[in-house]
């Protein structure tokens, strides 16, 4: 059920329908608009009568939601939500690019980077302190250090940091050196860590699970605004299919199925989509055209002897050359790149 | 075993070497190029020695090639192949766009179709005749009488037209009416239609399979040119994954690595690839930036009443506006559309 | 729709029927039961009224189908349908094994072969003369010397002929030589192919397509009822999925999914769909104990001198110990194995 | 690197090669066997030199294991582990069942559940108390109060406890209370989860994920056995697919090649596998016909009152009657259903 309430309506009418939703047992989200603050109900088990709210004062409509899905999307919420990155918005006007390598590996390598990223345009530096790794044997990140270099370049650089949190355990940690939490394919379901999540106050990079529909990234997606945290961006990064020359299959459809869906960020990951070096601008190319808000790319200032994903990670001449293709279509489209 | 002649090869040192390959019981594929002429040769059970061609007048070098597809490799011949429609070159500098309803209806409907498509900038007219549908009881096409509205609409727009052949028994019937001959999906691997089509001297374009792998989609192109016709098109068209929100995921990856195996043009196929009529045209974007050659689309003067695939044809207003944005990005990326 | 008559309903009655249902421009499919007679409908675009039946004499009951599919339907025709193959039946209570090599090599392998697996209790042969191959440049078959050779065998032991069809051009061919006519998974949707088989009054295997689902191998069939041929026996292959350890994916599921869904005999073949010669027999156990009507296996009695597919053949002595464990799963779940 | 000790090999001829292998940074890793002991190392980065082990006492070979997975490796252990669950042995030659509810719903619930199963030849109670669900708006489960009813059944009934843990923090909680700690298919790739779980010295169950490869469910089992944990049993319960008529497509294939690759036992759950109540049984025959070395399965004592997954799960007497069919099948096939 999601409450729309009038232009108009005063900040004690949208508390008086915020009361009488807790006093049946539920919890009431406001979401506020540029035009009209909105409340949607979760905890209910079957479906609410509309009846009770629509005769409140300064009710416009009550309307059942039918998706599964409901605070994470546009019946909800109209208008794009944008995410305030440390004063970056992220799903405004201007396509972000965020980039930087795999993995954190050493002081010289992240600031190379970092630096390289930013003459570029990019506006946030990813880099991995802790890496899931599907074999136990293999690195698995630089873990606190990584973070600390990662904070470091920041201050060098000004750009904001995102990297992976990978379990409760660790986040408190990651969250005090970054800036955005992004959560990896393999943890997209992983409903503890989702909820943290929620708990927090911090901008959340929720990837799309390896073989996860739309629906259930929204559905992940929901896990945390339903405990409250709104700034959440989703990212297509490939699927697995049965196509074996590409590492994953980028599914493209679901940069605009997503934009019709949900209010919230759609990013695209295009390392992670091809994993192919060569063919990694190509697909950027393709999903600032079909409406991302966002690209999240892995740069390496020497990607031959990087520790992690080097054979799809760009080098610093060539991010740079991606960074000006882009910038032309974005402009194609009336999306500057910031 | 490829055989690459030195620039300055006279023809009939190039004549000797095939004679060599055809005395040996095999098949010499003349490869015409802008600096030089390259020979693949086709059925050898085993390796061949290089030996034997090496030291013949005019050879450069004999080359083993390791992929299982020769013919269509970038190995074999550099240069993209650009296909002659009947004066229009596909696979060349310029974006090329198709486009039509997915099946012919009435002389009235292909009409307006074919006029509209192309005040808007299409070059091709697409429109199936023939329609294979996974019910016997759906609508299988007009036919021959198809077939003639289709000729009677390049008449009088001078749109070329690309329409689906089904069969071999339909094939001399389709060739005589259309220019370019479409394999579709469920076609790719019916090889005695390939067979077919190779035997003869049209374009074909050829739809990648439902769940076929780009070296699938390679290897059905290769029994077309192992045939002697090497005026092939490749499509990609969205393959079938686990994800039900689209009809298809059209994988964009396909794109560039199709780009970087083959030197045949590359289309894109967003109206099957995504399904969905309101998302055709970011598909249709992202697939021009990717590199495409060119794209295939759907479109009806009356959608709502399409007789089959209405929910994912354009209008023509909406197509005149995604030529607009397909215009824009082909300029950003150095690629104009025609 | 599906017209229902009453048990003691008159020849003279049924054909009143057939009549009336002519007479609206649509086709009627008699379908004799033990019990009673039904008669599915075909030719309709949108729903039938029932009202037009149900007041006839001799009719039951006139019931609305809902499924695309309607002859092939167990709702259209609630008994197993048992499908004689030259006295040998399938679908009925033992469960029936085809085995033979994959290709016809020569006189001696396949006289070697069939001798073999009658010896082990197959009542059919199976065999490839006519090969559709991925590359154009692999052994494409002996073709009509193979077709002779299959018919020479047959007559050695009294087994059945089961031989793949891969184009309407060599079907007369095809037929003239074998028992049963299989069409391979990648002529699932050859839709011209089909028709010509529906006209054709001769048994028929129908694979399942690569990536084809339930209800798309079941419309496939209804492609062959429609015309009027109702011996069609479909077949479980193995479907494509992200998994490489195996060739395909083997769907046990849809066993039990067909059989709830279909009167027509569903067979297994294990060898495509594990493609490990190892692994056969224990997906051929499998197949039996989920309830499948037959089994198709590879078997060649020099699996590693193959010509094709030797990876996954069975010798003789594997194709003997394996028809030991299936016998006893029969019996343990009331099949009989032949 | 596998150290394979001779047969007659002392104590001491063992513990001076750990020593040796602790010397070098790496960890040693004994894997008792009924005829000799083996030595896997971990820890390495490249490949080590089997000299340096060849030439010590006691040492029968030094292998060098090429698949990425070591521990987990029949290379590495040819006998199969039989893993003990409080005195029931599970991956021996019996065939073990574990049933019981999806969810724990209350006392009388998994009391009847329990008596049920036990009375039909169930010996492992399985029932979640923590429920991982898609949606955040969806019943989780019981939590602490379900392990106790848990519990108590195990008290009243002798059957072990089977019960899935989806994080670190509950994870001491629910290994208190059951037999076996449950592995869901959305963590098997938790590596915080699986090291937790590796720290352990508790029998475990690994499901496989919903799109992981065979490989990456034996890798995940690698990270709890790399830790020293090695009571780890793997369970194929379907796979995602593009079919859409079953829940999941239970992956028959996995068996036979499971236990090809592994020592570990291998469970089939074929309740998620088809997720179809009326196609349960037959997924289940054909599991054990695979050769599992156990089933994972359903059970409600009234499947249309179940809080989650109804649809899928057996009443009693469907139990009953499935434990009848299956014993069969183990006696056809040797292995006695417990």
């Amino acid at each position: 059920m999601l409450i729309v309430m009038k232009p108009q309506a005063t900040p004690d009418e949208v508390e008086a329908v915020n009361e009488r939703i807790r006093s049946m047992g539920l919890t009431p989200h406001s979401i506020p608009g540029a035009q009209r603050v909105a409340i949607g109900i979760t905890g209910n088990k079957g479906a609410l009568e509309p009846d009770v709210f629509v005769s409140m004062a300064g009710v416009a409509d009550a309307i059942r939601v039918s998706q599964p899905f409901k605070l994470v999307s546009r019946e909800v919420k109209e208008e794009d939500s944008i995410i305030d990155v440390g004063g970056i918005p992220v799903g405004g006007p201007e396509v972000m690019v965020m980039a930087g390598p795999c993995s954190v590996e050493s002081k010289e390598q992240i600031l190379e980077a970092a630096q390289g990223v930013r003459a570029s345009g990019a506006r946030l530096l990813r880099g991995g302190a802790f890496k899931p790794r599907t074999s136990p044997y293999e690195f698995q990140g630089l873990k606190e250090e990584g973070l600390k270099l990662l904070a470091m370049a920041r201050d060098a650089t000004g750009l904001k940091v995102v990297t992976e949190v990978k379990d409760t355990e660790t986040l408190p940690m990651v969250a005090e050196y970054s800036d955005v939490l992004q959560v990896g394919a393999r943890n997209m379901q992983n409903y503890s860590l989702l909820e943290a999540l929620g708990n927090l106050r911090k901008p959340v990079l929720l990837k799309r699970g390896l073989s996860a529909t739309i629906k259930e990234l929204l559905m992940a997606a929901e896990y945390i605004l339903s405990r409250g945290n709104y700034q959440v961006m989703l990212c297509e990064r490939g699927i697995r299919t049965y196509e074996t020359m590409t590492r994953n299959t980028l599914d493209i459809n679901a940069v605009p199925v997503l934009k019709a869906l949900t209010h919230l960020p759609v990013l695209v990951d295009p390392s992670h989509g091809i994993g192919l070096r060569k063919h990694v601008a190509a697909v950027a190319r393709a999903g600032v055209a079909a409406g991302a808000d966002g690209l999240i790319i892995e740069v390496h200032p020497c990607p031959e002897k990087a520790l992690s994903d080097g054979h799809q990670s760009l080098s610093l001449p060539e991010f740079e050359a991606l960074m000006r293709q882009v910038r032309g279509i974005g402009t194609a489209i009336g999306r500057p790149v910031a």
